[in-house]
């Protein structure tokens, strides 16, 4: 069922010197920070040969990544995203499994724009999963 | 100089059950478990179309991911794994950079039997990074 690994997706507290770290200390193809309203974070698209690397700064105090930020006041991993063919058939079937699916078990419009949900880390050795249709 | 992400490592609790959820439920393609006493872990890979996965669980008592899973009893993301051309070139850019390495800064024959290194959570954004030469 699970495709490709999309992304994984750092928060960070302070994007500007985690992008320049990336880029010069690490070599990496940072792009540049994009704010995303519809997801209260403003981020920043680091390019890997093979997968992508996201970095989350909060947009705003309501943004979903400031309580991940207090509790890890350097930083860490926050998600990671899975790509997936049909998005509503990979959740029935999570569901079916008994895993739980965050919110209304409804797809959302991610910051890719493309259909995702979130997976209870509970239910998924303490990682935040995110599956994206592709 | 980093190039792909050879790897995301996740703690687990329970390593039967993390691969047979990433078998079954998510439908990947899941090895068997083997021992890596060097290393004091169980690792199961699963292999993704574009990276890995690897799910770790401490041989013994005085694994290093002891102390990961007591502090998190779900698991979670232990460490990912960028790919380096050149690792003592690479350790030679990040110290002059500043950045702290892990150890005496001298690469470890790692689990896939290539050198490594770790670098300082503190100073990458709470994550913990290995750096391996392909």
């Amino acid at each position: 069922m699970i495709g490709r690994l999309n992304h994984v997706a750092i928060a960070v507290p302070d994007l500007e010197a985690a992008a320049a770290q990336y880029r010069t200390t690490l070599g990496a193809d940072v792009g540049p920070a994009q704010d995303e309203p519809d997801h209260g974070v403003r981020v920043v698209f680091i390019t890997l040969p093979n997968t992508k690397i996201e970095l989350l700064y909060p947009l705003n105090d309501a943004s979903p990544i400031m309580g991940f930020l207090a509790k890890n006041p350097s930083g860490g991993i926050h998600h990671m995203c899975y790509e997936v063919d049909d998005i509503l058939a990979a959740r029935d079937r999570l569901l079916a499994d008994g895993a739980r699916v965050l919110g209304d078990s409804t797809p959302k419009i991610g910051a890719h724009g493309k259909p995702v949900l979130f997976l209870h880390p509970k239910d998924f050795n303490g990682c935040l999963i995110e599956l994206e249709q592709v």
